[in-house]
């Protein structure tokens, strides 16, 4: 490593839209739950094209991102260590297949979404819905800042 | 650390505005030139905390966060390393001062900016003031994304 001090861990994380429903992936390794695709970014390696690379890992899908959504860096986010994940919204054709990571892959709808969903994704979801409800994203994420200012 | 394979290291880019104008500052540390006030993430902060840090260790300005911009991750955008960064819009009144790794502190407008600019800020700098002109983010950053696809 270059840096002496700890750093937090790059990852990403992909909100995989088929037609009107999202691919979610079983887990394989703990903690165990439903979880969007994802994983860590390789060093050298540009997160959109670690998001395509994770979502095609876990689900099978060639995936065409659409936009990048927004970065989650809580440190209480993931209970191993300390992540910052970039998520991003994209598109696909085909059923999903689990692979690697993954135990099983599925579509949901929002409203029959599976339980326990792991890391902080449940939440992430649920912005995801509202930004396609209409909300502006500053509107989805202002509150957040000021969680940090207190 | 955790993890054993080599990762991206997690840093935080802030465009500060007051009034029309936006803070740069001088880097002490090579690569030389002009910057966005920025740095490195620890580890158990978040990208939010980080983002106000360093703005107030290198500017002297305390900052209100309005959103989160964008975040870039070209493996090229660092010549020292491979560096991921959040870019935050924030706000603040008074004057900028250069502190810790900044030599000085200073105001720009959009047609007057410094040169050279370090790292791939001339283009973050662009991005954002495309945005401020009122194009939508998903019209700014897709032609990125087509990048890592071919």
């Amino acid at each position: 490593m270059i840096h002496t001090p700890r750093n937090p861990l790059v990852t990403v994380d992909v909100i995989i839209e088929i037609d009107e429903r999202i691919v979610l992936i079983r887990r394989r390794n703990p903690p165990p739950g439903w979880a969007l695709p994802g994983g860590f970014v390789d060093y050298g390696e540009a997160i959109e094209t670690a998001a395509t690379r994770e979502a095609q890992e876990e689900t099978g899908l060639r995936v065409e991102l659409c936009e990048q959504f927004h970065t989650y860096s809580h440190p209480d986010r993931d209970p191993r260590h300390h992540t910052v994940t970039t998520v991003f919204i994209a598109r696909a054709m085909g059923t999903p297949q689990g692979a690697d990571d993954a135990l099983e892959a599925a579509l949901f709808s929002r409203h029959l979404l599976p339980a326990p969903l792991a890391f902080d994704h449940g939440r992430i979801i649920d912005d995801y819905f509202r930004y396609r409800d209409g909300e502006p994203l500053r509107a989805i994420f202002k509150p957040d800042l000021s969680v940090f200012f207190s």
